[in-house]
């Protein structure tokens, strides 16, 4: 029973509690915290390294005045408990609950939803600014990770902090470990600190410090200088922050509950840029967290029951399924090399990486560096492919468009989380990637629609020469399909699509995953007598006009199916070739996600579901199609339909 | 007349002259550089600082098997001048000329066409690891600009570079300039130093140095530790590269080229990553660039006579008109301020900067760091304006994407240099930005077709409690547009677009700029008897569908019109409309930039015409559309058209 948790009704009071309620305060969040997450899956890890300072944050400032801004979205949980939504908290990443991210929707404690990490300096820059030109005296504080603050747009954001002169608190919460161990010359850099003798020193010295020095102005900042000379002369990691405007603190204990209540206070209204270097231990407090913090830093719904603890499998993923084919390619082909920006075990390279140590590379949180990296390996001769969420792609767009299509360059992208990816939401949703690779001249787009065909597209994309990206999604793969006629999935032509089930009522072109609901979906209409054709297109990019054409020349209803945005996605692909190509388009609708609204969080299934992409929404669309009138005058005189009139529902002009 | 440069036929020559020769072709790239920017315009500041930089390392390394990377790409004149394009490069920056970027079409030493900034240095590590997997020892060498390496990614390069223990050669031209000076708290930094009292003991130290030091292996490695420790009690910018993983040297004369020389030479083969950082005056050897290095960054076609130096100017721009009609509404609304990233001439802020200097906000070469500043600010209540090309918005697609849409923050994204460039060219060319953004839930996307419809568009925008892009082409403004029965120019109104032109034989959509294209291909039609209507769409997001079912149900000729690719634009979302309302559109042609290759450099207005995109190539298209016979099971027999049924041009399957 979480007596202290349960009752807790603002974070103010907080500062009414003993050192002791407090401790026992974190003991209760802690074990809220295991308890939901081992039911619900999410992030845990990472939320039991930062207890204490989240505490520690809420007791020294006022949130609701002042600003906190998550650079790691996923270690708000902490927050989220202190901030009223401990009630709702079992229902955390389901539909209808708490996000697993902060949220704007939730509460005005949350100011960003994010979910990407390397942003919230910049951001947090940009608040201080706003802030200052109003007069405001409201202070701001970053809470960044040791993994995520070495990325590009964390670097930019620290270059434009240290010309602040204004209060500005960063915390470099350094775990050491980010997602998986942290990568590059600063992290070499700031491990070294790590087991720093000066440990102890900084705390008696801030202590002495703190006794004589008022909080506020010049002395503060003065005094604050002053301890940093004192320590000079220990190793330390301070130069590069200083060098770049900051007054650096620590590194400091992140578990000592009070120890950083002091030090918060100390900072707390210096106006000038502070970084606050903090250690933690991801997974503290929970033993088998913190012994493999990378299997737990986001488990599906686990089991802990004393030390023995059991991770419910979900069946073959197109992860693990990915992993086994472009192992095998590798197997092939020397020239290929797997990279990946900090993701090793999401993306399934964790495998490759014990198969091949010295063919596999992880960038970091640096999607924009590491596909460069990629690019110039590909300049060598070699075939490097980049597995990288759909996503986080977005965070190198241009380098994939400068470094890669513009050169002509064959690098291969394999987006993972390709769709709706369920409880994580929108701010993971990997539903722009077609929609912003296929303007790019030589970009090759394909989709696999089970195990077998992930490694045919590989193999098709290793003998192109030029750039090309697979997606698949957070999923099952479904049982492996093979159409009336066909001993073994056929090999992938470039522009071909793969003819599944044959018929003539109507057609269903799907893109991906997704032809697993579409084959579901006619057997459904099957049932009510109408023989449907499913298409597996295979490429967004180029389309394959004989499937356009076969569909839509007759008059049939046709479906075009993506786990997409209908934005200049796969279906709009599937528009504008039979455009083109003069072909009728009256009886074409398009399935995949709005355009105008964010699909929350929930389960993938529910997802797919309400966008109309379960078998259930596809046969109803199909069913819709047949039961409209065949004529195109008629259609043409179809009355403006009141949706279309509406602008973009949620936009409202002052 | 250029002896030496007209004789030179290969880099490799270099080393049979002597240091005066050298010097001599110094000043004949000088004054070849001036005299071709003088005519064709280009980049002259910026070439004229590296002339030595560029001899001295074509004089010690060979290229052919050694790397060389631009970060910088507007900065490779001289280098293009050394490997055989001075006899072409009179045509510089023409149609089918020299581009005014590395180029891999044009020659071997050029490796990728870059003109972003911030990617030399990971794609260098990219291919440093490559070719160390392939046991060659091909050197690499990265140049890099101050201004661009406080880029993120180029700090991501830094980060994985430093764990290289392979030869790596990062060289920072630092002039102190980038594009306006440079910014934020590493340039405050590197700035320390450009006086530094040690400038002329590297000189005396390093000679010293050399004449002991065996140029290969440990020996060179623990000198180089030894001449780093020798400095290190002077000031000196050493740290925050050395804490990243870099032997480095330097600051350095970037101008004597005997001492470059010899500190390449010295570097050439060092086994671990070396950062040699290099002093230059951005316009050496033209007084007038010196003086106003901003100035003469980019000059459209100037003429030089002895010291006095005449722009020609090109008429009034829409860069100019964006300036102002931004003064404008910010005279009437405190909350608007300015955001620019490096390009304060360029996007026309500079201006806005005079007027309200403390409403200006210059993020330097980061355009992710300065979106998420402008999403920090807009949440504190401020209206930012964040004025970045088109392509270069590219770089913070995930920044607008999560802090800005996703929250649906009201910043208002102003994209210059939106569609063809002209002599800039591909690696500037703004062709996407319409696909990437439209998926984007709550971003409003408009585009206005003169001066006007600037002010009207930032009006609105400024009413909206949602993201927006305007976008405009790098061209002059037309006349101010005003169709019969218009008084003025009417406001902007969400989702509504306007008639400029009536007609019952056709219709163009036109989106943006080429308005005026459409009218004038109106006129054109009308004097062949056709009355053509034509319609300013206004809004690429959300789309008008009055507009839509006025063009597409009477079954006449529609062309769609856009300076932007063809996959996913402003023509895909009129088809998408149509589509979704039920429309034909068997009768609706799209005209836009191709799906499957780059424009080249030229003239924008030869790139618009091989488009199509001229008032001629429109008026063609709608020609060939009335000349259609009208029926739709014709146009459903349409044999398979060869062009659809190739696989996507320039792509070969191995």
């Amino acid at each position: 029973m979480s007596s202290i948790l349960s009752s807790l009704k603002s974070p103010a009071e907080l500062r009414a509690m003993s050192l002791d309620s407090l401790k026992e305060l974190a003991g209760e969040i802690r074990a809220r915290i295991i308890e939901v997450v081992g039911r619900n899956g999410g992030h845990l890890a990472s939320n039991l390294g930062v207890v204490e300072l989240t505490i520690a944050l809420h007791y020294v400032f006022d949130f609701l005045h002042d600003r906190l801004l998550w650079d790691v979205g996923h270690q708000a949980y902490v927050h989220k408990l202190l901030t009223g939504r401990n009630e709702r908290f079992d229902q955390l990443r389901k539909a209808g609950g708490p996000s697993g991210f902060p949220s704007i929707e939730e509460s005005p404690y949350d100011l960003f939803n994010v979910g990407h990490a390397g942003t919230a300096i910049a951001t947090a820059v940009g608040m201080a600014r706003g802030l200052s030109r109003q007069q405001s005296d409201a202070r701001v504080v970053a809470l960044v990770g040791d993994a995520s603050i070495v990325n590009g747009v964390a670097f930019e954001g620290l270059n434009q902090a240290g010309l602040l002169r204004r209060q500005l608190l960063v915390i470099l919460n350094d775990n050491s470990m980010g997602i998986a161990p942290t990568q590059g010359g600063f992290a070499e850099y700031l491990a070294k600190f790590r087991v720093s003798p000066m440990y102890e020193d900084i705390k008696r010295k801030s202590q002495r410090v703190l006794s004589q020095v008022p909080l506020i102005g010049k002395a503060a900042v003065d005094a604050l200088a002053h301890l940093k000379e004192g320590i000079k002369s220990a190793v330390s990691p301070h130069q590069i922050f200083e060098q770049l405007g900051f007054i650096y603190i620590g590194p400091t204990d992140g578990h000592d509950l009070e120890h950083l209540i002091e030090l918060l206070r100390l900072v707390r209204d210096t106006q000038h840029p502070v970084l606050l270097h903090v250690h933690t231990e991801k997974g503290r407090g929970a033993d088998f967290a913190v012994a493999e913090p990378c299997k737990f830093h986001s488990p599906s719904p686990f089991k802990v029951e004393g030390c023995r603890v059991e991770i419910q499998s979900g069946g073959r993923s197109f992860t693990a399924a990915f992993a086994d084919a472009l192992i095998d390619v590798a197997r092939n082909d020397p020239r290929v090399l797997a990279l990946t920006a900090a993701m090793p075990d999401g993306t399934g390279l964790n495998k490759f990486q014990t198969v091949f140590p010295d063919r596999y590379l992880d960038g970091g949180i640096a999607e924009s560096g590491t596909v460069d990296m990629a690019a110039g390996m590909c300049k060598t001769g070699l075939r490097p492919v980049c597995a990288i969420y759909s996503t986080f792609l977005q965070r190198a767009f241009d380098q994939v468009f400068q470094e890669v299509a513009l050169q002509g360059l064959p690098v291969i992208f394999c987006m993972d989380r390709a769709g709706l990816v369920g409880s994580d939401g929108p701010v993971h949703h990997g539903f722009l990637d077609v929609a912003y690779l296929r303007g790019m001249p030589r970009m090759v787009l394909l989709a696999p629609a089970d195990e077998p065909e992930i490694g045919a597209a590989l193999r098709l994309a290793l003998k192109l020469d030029v750039p090309s990206a697979i997606r698949y999604p957070r999923d099952k793969v479904p049982e492996p399909i093979l159409a009336p006629g066909e001993s073994a999935v056929p090999e992938f032509i470039l522009g071909r699509s793969r003819l599944l089930r044959d018929g003539d009522d109507a057609t269903i072109l799907a893109y991906g995953a997704l032809c697993r609901n579409a084959l579901d979906a006619a057997e459904l209409l099957g049932a009510d007598g109408f023989e449907v054709r499913v298409v597996n297109a295979r490429f967004a990019k180029p389309i394959d006009p004989d499937m356009v054409i076969a569909a839509l020349q007759g008059g049939r209803p046709v479906v075009t199916v993506e786990d997409h945005s209908l934005a200049g996605g796969f279906g709009s692909a599937v528009l504008e070739t039979a455009q083109e190509l003069g072909l009728p388009t009256t009886r074409l609708v398009r399935l995949g996600l709005p355009v105008d609204r964010f699909i929350p969080h929930g389960s993938r299934a529910g997802q797919l579901a309400e966008c109309g992409l379960d078998a259930a929404g596809i046969a109803d669309a199909v069913r819709r199609g047949l039961s409209r009138e065949d004529s195109p005058s008629e259609s043409s005189r179809i009355p403006l339909r009141t949706a279309a009139a509406r602008p973009m529902s949620g936009v409202r002009t002052a």
